[in-house]
């Protein structure tokens, strides 16, 4: 199997750790695509590999493709249950899931469209539509939502519940973006930061360039 | 279990469509959250049934909540298996992840952003910050998605391949909300119509709320 990938980037991290949780690193090569070059918006990748022009993308032996970190994960987390990182009933599987998307929604998402609109982002070759109000906007929205992942570790050990999860990873897919564009955690977010403490001890997590410097 | 509802809405429809397909009907109450009176972001809301403040949250007997139509969907598919909205093998739920992430970025959300940045939205009284250029880019971005989507049922008689399935119910979503927001499909986009038309000959689709004028 092939992933397209950019090997710090924050989405592509989030299905590298997922590949090395499953232990399926033997399995899979890693193509890179140069963001900063902008090919993944090249007509022939939009057309070829991905239609919303992002990273990463898994490539099965037969030529199909699955975008998406979260549906990237679902494949490899049903090709072999061991560890799950979706869940393996339906509540987990529905926590996990909506953690997860929440994660995105209000943290790393959110950082992406600051990155990509309120800081010069991929380079003025690249970002050829900027709405700078927008992306600060987002940029406060992210932090509120480090608060708020704050507060769900202030009761529970991982961002879903008890184990380990997508959701987890989701949201160390945000912080690598926040290192990024240097949107400090708070540091009353203690409860977060301890969990990011935890997760970088995880060698799915240090091993990953994004946390090589 | 409780669906927390705004019964003619774009997301809460793909819920009800799910709890239809599922014939889940008699097992859930529905319980209107006015959107219009901005009941969804009262702090109560967010602090008790869902931080992200949208519609709509499952709430199951015990009080555990689960937010977002992916995982409230999830949810539902995994506690009794048939028919599967989600796919039963690896690769089908891979695919089928992918093809609703893609509807939600490329026509729901988009036009979601629309509605609530390029017009009145919700209402002065909800709506407190708007960003019309970013709206309006939105818009044009669900235009190009019904294109993409449009191409994609060329080849194939379902959003994500030979079946019907989540993704089909998200592009459900993303158009129903193009009608209430007056985006109409392009004509050419004939592929596009032809499924609308056979996913309305659906019971579990036809007889939602959103679907009664």
């Amino acid at each position: 199997m092939t992933v397209y990938d950019f090997p710090v980037g924050p989405y592509p991290t989030r299905v590298r750790i997922a590949i090395a949780e499953k232990k399926l690193q033997a399995q899979v090569q890693f193509k890179m695509v140069d963001l900063y070059k902008g090919e993944h918006k090249t007509p022939e990748f939009i057309a070829q590999k991905n239609y919303s022009g992002t990273l990463p993308v898994l490539e099965l032996h037969d030529g199909t493709l699955i975008a998406e970190c979260t549906a990237i994960t679902q494949y490899f987390d049903t090709l072999d249950g061991a560890p799950s990182l979706t869940g393996t009933t339906p509540l987990q599987q529905g926590i996990i899931h909506m953690m997860s998307k929440r994660a995105e929604i209000e943290l790393l998402d959110a950082i992406s469209v600051y990155f990509h609109h309120g800081t010069p982002g991929l380079g003025p070759s690249v970002e050829l539509y900027q709405n700078p109000e927008w992306g600060f906007r987002q940029r406060d929205k992210a932090i509120r939502g480090m608060h708020y992942f704050d507060t769900v570790l202030q009761h529970q050990p991982f961002i879903a519940g008890a184990e380990f999860s997508m959701a987890d990873i989701t949201v160390i897919g945000g912080l690598v973006f926040a290192a990024i564009v240097k949107l400090e955690i708070p540091a009353e977010c203690r409860a977060l930061l301890a969990w990011y403490e935890r997760m970088k001890q995880r060698e799915s997590v240090i091993t990953q360039p994004a946390f090589s410097s």
